[in-house]
């Protein structure tokens, strides 16, 4: 597998101001231990680009649908414009890409709450390709409506170090008024349930 | 459920030509029995666009992706543009949309083989939704590395009526040349089991 | 250039019902003649996929954009699901692809409109390259916000053929309905300037 | 204009550990003379959100836009895996969103060179919105082929704060062993146009 990224990485991203102490915990995200709910991604032709792998921009439609899928399935989150009280804008995300994966691998994406403010949520992001990355992923019987948790053994399926891991932060908004706009309690209680995920 | 397309269609279609006998194929094309491999289709919340639906673009990386992605898994297709002998090109496409579709549903897409030449392959595509659209789909367990076939008890799970239907020509290049190659043998068997599908 | 298209797809369009009549019709789809309304598509580096050209599915959200595009500048259409009064769905929509264009090319899309219904329209559309396809595009200051109309000497940066035709019908439904929806007169008035382009 | 970004954006920057400093850093990454090079993006019908805004994912498709456009025009890269010597991965992205932009508007990207290593090049980016967002931009003739420097008269077009700021890093590898490969002087010479772009 081609590994580019574990070799080029830690320089590049000292360059950026990263410290190392900054950079043992950006490994230890790269574990199932670090997330709490899991969904797999159906990968598409049209997500490789010309060089044969998922384009970058295409890892962050996976963050929102995982992100969108937890939020709607488990925190009662309505997305209907005509009818929502209240809708998220992403205020900032960053991905590192450690390997590349490519259509037809079906990879999972994990989740993790990191804080729960009045009208903000800090989420952090991964992706973990199937184990083995030379066949069709021969991984069977996903289930693409409910996900599932840390624990799960269907996570034995997918390899143990994310090839991805981002970060991003929700601010939810009255669509009327476009102003933050306080999270119920409801909303929280599924939120609060991916903030400490090994010990669900 | 919204069904504006299927009492505006008809009208619409016969001002585009369409003979009463092409709208009673059509009508046949979109019941299961018109296809014989099946692969759910995990939307994603970048595919809704303003209107709160699945955008008509979105509808050709599904078939797209259901396209390669047996063609890949049980016809050999090799697409790495370094290594492959054969490159498909899309040369023509076309959809019908009767009902829409939304992120979070997960919707089966369905394919048929309806010709195969000598350097071209003519397909048939359908979309068929979860049978309950008010909730997230309860459907378990899909199996997105292998699809389905036709007769399998998963599809009790999707409406019986697709709520798109299209078809697609492909002709296979040599991506040296760029000129139309012949299609080896294993390849035509792969796509022959999906010529006449209710058989299978 | 490549031209498989053009050797191609007679033959195969035949064999899709195609006769020497409507061949001959579309035939003259090609040419600038045939459209009203030019808009310069911006291709993006996510545009061409695996195989380097763009992908069959972008195409569509290209014709998306030029239709989208004329009604707001040019029929007033208001696209705020919170405010519109009418919200446009398509129903069906099709497209031949005779040659490939890739990023950064920088094309041209055509609008024609065929027929403007009680709530349906029915358009035709077509992409034109820029005419030196070895280098990036020579031409220079598009109008990205108001397009041109048929006769403009911009024109003569393009092709006269078309790399891509296609047809779509959009039908304008009640966003709280449903329901369709007949069209404004002033609506009507910016559609039928595209209706007989070559006389505008 | 709505711009729940900069109220919200301080307290949440900081809780992910950015310094008053960071902070002031990131806000001069906000204005034009921050930057080298710029190229107007045309938005998509499709890049809209359920929300009715360009969705987060879309802006990195821009920002790989501006990238290899930069790239192939001014830095002599090629980009067919058939004949490129090198192909770029991007490692890591980040952006932070200030304030939306929808279709049909009309924003100029920005790009800057931070760094380049022997195989890596560090990027900053910026999104700038027309400076009239109530109607359509009334902006005329960009020049999508070439874009153009800092210092332009176009520049008076668009806002002087930008709505989006980011920053990226590319590797370049060898497409046939997927390791790092040293940047040619050409290459390099291209990229140091944009290191201190108020200078240029």
């Amino acid at each position: 597998m081609t590994c580019w990224g574990s070799r080029l990485l830690p320089g590049n991203l000292r360059s950026l101001g990263t410290s190392p102490k900054s950079q043992r915990v950006a490994d230890c995200h790269r574990h199932h231990e670090a997330y709490g709910y899991f969904l797999p991604i159906q990968t598409r032709w049209q997500d490789n680009d010309q060089y044969g792998h998922v384009n970058n921009a295409v890892y962050y439609s996976y963050f929102d649908t995982i992100i969108n899928h937890y939020l709607i399935r488990y925190c009662g989150l309505r997305t209907s414009l005509l009818k929502s009280p209240m809708v998220g804008f992403m205020v900032t995300n960053q991905c590192t890409f450690h390997t590349p994966i490519s259509f037809p691998q079906v990879p999972v994406a994990a989740l993790a709450v990191e804080k729960v403010g009045h009208s903000s949520v800090h989420y952090r992001l991964a992706l973990f390709p199937p184990k083995d990355t030379k066949e069709l992923p021969s991984v069977n019987h996903w289930d693409l409506s409910d996900g599932f948790f840390f624990g799960h053994p269907k996570l034995a399926h997918f390899d143990s170090s994310a090839c991805t891991t981002g970060s991003s932060v929700h601010v939810f908004v009255n669509p009327a008024t476009s102003k933050p706009t306080g999270l119920p309690e409801d909303f929280r209680k599924g939120l609060r349930r991916l903030m400490s995920p090994a010990s669900v």
